[in-house]
């Protein structure tokens, strides 16, 4: 039985000063946790993304580093939940591919023996829709079973992908050979509140939006009919806080949006939010820049995470993206 | 222009003291290479492997760790050409992922930058055709844009199958961003003399001979008609030379033997080529024993390698199996 209750229960959030991880930590603490701690070297995740949490008498913020045991072992005692979100997604693999590869693959190793040596009862790992790749093979329904696709895609991408399916498959080893429960949630691309400029598919979003804030066409790459998928941040909070929750162990479940769109629609949707503006531009590829693509049509599809754990996405793009430009108009993308 | 002539030329083999490394040391010298250095840590890589090559004036062999930068910019200095071919395998993932991945992401990497600062003209990287995966999607052609399938699949063979992905991905950063060519040659499963027991598909022949050896009937799991499509070392040898003649660079090809067996049909030949013995017995899974299964019938195609560095495979089973069995005689399996 690996349910871990949240009322009562202690959670740490590796790579908690993040999008996800901020949210995820306001989830847990409405639903009663007793504490929750934010563990983030802050390299990437800022101060800023977690400050509105800070005086929660029941959150605790710790500086710690995924690459030292030391850290890791001293957060990780008492806790009864651990949920793991540091990594390096593929625009920083491409800046600093040394510090990735530490980071997605030893900082996880790091994360599970200190987990299994605290006696943790429960593992959430985020993992990534990268698991399936790029390129052409990618089309239609994405289920967990669909390979990994790579020709063609630039290397820090499938470098990424790669470190994500390394780091599920060290979750199954840790519950195989030392007992440690845990789920895995393929979340696709991550968008709301507290939005960063650090995600290729999701920087759609924000550069669409800092265009029409200056007056700027919008732009589009390539004829606009490429698929996005993405996933609502609180969304996804909801799911981290349900796979605790559920008995399911040894499992991996998609986490998406209740649709996916086209570039085409996402970029008249938000111009729509935002009040307007002019038409986009459609542009080819910009040299240096690491684009993802697909082969088609294709939609992410997060039943099974509904069977494991019960989940569903329950906000649409219109209602995120109303909530995220709201958010903006006071506040700036964390880097 | 990436092409690297042998003759006269001075080539390190990183991960030397192993199976494939002898023998393309052997096939090297033979070219006429001014030099041939064996680097190794010989924690797998049996000394006794080497030992045939020790008193050849341009065989060097040096004890070093793919961890420790001091040893590889040492090792390096000079060189025209680097094969890479140091890796944990399967197995060895199975029992220590610790080392794993710090030998076969880490150490790429030590190696790739070591050789970019000493100015290496090429290197040539020892992939596998663990880069398809395992289970119901291998069946068919493996071409070289087969996505990865890891579906069922045990973990410590995902792990060994993505960091070889990741390896791959470092050759191709190497060459875009720093000018390091490259060629990836994915390896089928390898056998030969001086054959060892790391390889989980390999062990098969090894296993067979043993049980025959001992007069007793040698194992088939399941019912013998999964496939295995095998190369002999000697081919691979031939293939690293070529990869480092061509002109090819910043491409990945396959390497497998002329066709592939059915497992029946390779304990049939065995038997055969060892002058008779009990027939096979059929068993089930060993638990705890890592195994890997496929969807059906596949063949590992190698006409790519043909058109990127000219290379074809020579030796058929019958006489490869009918050389490794000679050496047999005379000697033990290395470890």
């Amino acid at each position: 039985m690996a349910s871990v209750p949240i009322a009562g229960g202690r959670f740490i959030i590796i790579g908690g000063g993040s999008l996800v991880g901020s949210a995820t930590a306001a989830e847990l603490l409405d639903a009663g946790a007793a504490e929750v701690r934010l563990f983030d070297n802050f390299s990437m995740g800022a101060e800023s993304a977690v400050a509105h949490l800070k005086d929660n008498p029941r959150l605790r913020i710790i500086r710690g580093d995924v690459m030292r045991m030391g850290d890791l072992l001293q957060a990780m005692e008492g806790m009864d939940g651990a949920l793991l979100l540091a990594a390096y997604m593929t625009l920083n693999m491409d800046r600093d591919p040394w510090g990735g590869l530490d980071v997605n693959i030893r900082g996880v190793q790091n994360a599970l023996e200190a987990a299994v040596t605290r006696g943790v009862k429960k593992v959430v790992f985020a993992s990534s829709n990268a698991t399936y790749g790029y390129g052409p093979g990618i089309k239609g329904d994405l289920v967990e079973a669909t390979p990994f696709f790579s020709e063609g895609a630039p290397p820090a991408a499938i470098i990424y992908g790669a470190t994500k399916i390394i780091g599920e498959q060290l979750c199954r080893t840790y519950t195989q050979k030392r007992g440690l429960p845990h789920v895995v949630l393929r979340y696709s691309t991550v968008y709301g509140e507290r939005q960063h400029h650090r995600a290729a598919n999701a920087l759609y979003i924000i550069e669409t939006l800092e265009k029409l804030k200056k007056g700027e066409p919008p732009e589009i790459f390539g004829d606009g009919s490429e698929t996005k998928h993405f996933v609502y941040v609180g969304d996804l909070a909801r799911a981290n806080r349900m796979a605790f929750e559920s008995a399911a162990s040894n499992v991996a479940v998609n986490c998406s949006g209740p649709t996916p769109v086209t570039t085409k629609e996402l970029v008249a949707l938000v111009t729509d939010l935002a009040g307007g503006g002019p038409a986009p531009t459609f542009v080819g590829d910009t040299p240096g820049k690491v684009r993802l693509t697909s082969g088609g049509a294709f939609r992410i599809a997060h039943e099974k995470a509904y069977e494991a754990i019960g989940w569903k996405p329950q906000v649409d793009m219109r209602e995120g993206l109303g909530r995220l430009i709201a958010w903006l108009q006071g506040n700036e993308p964390t880097h």
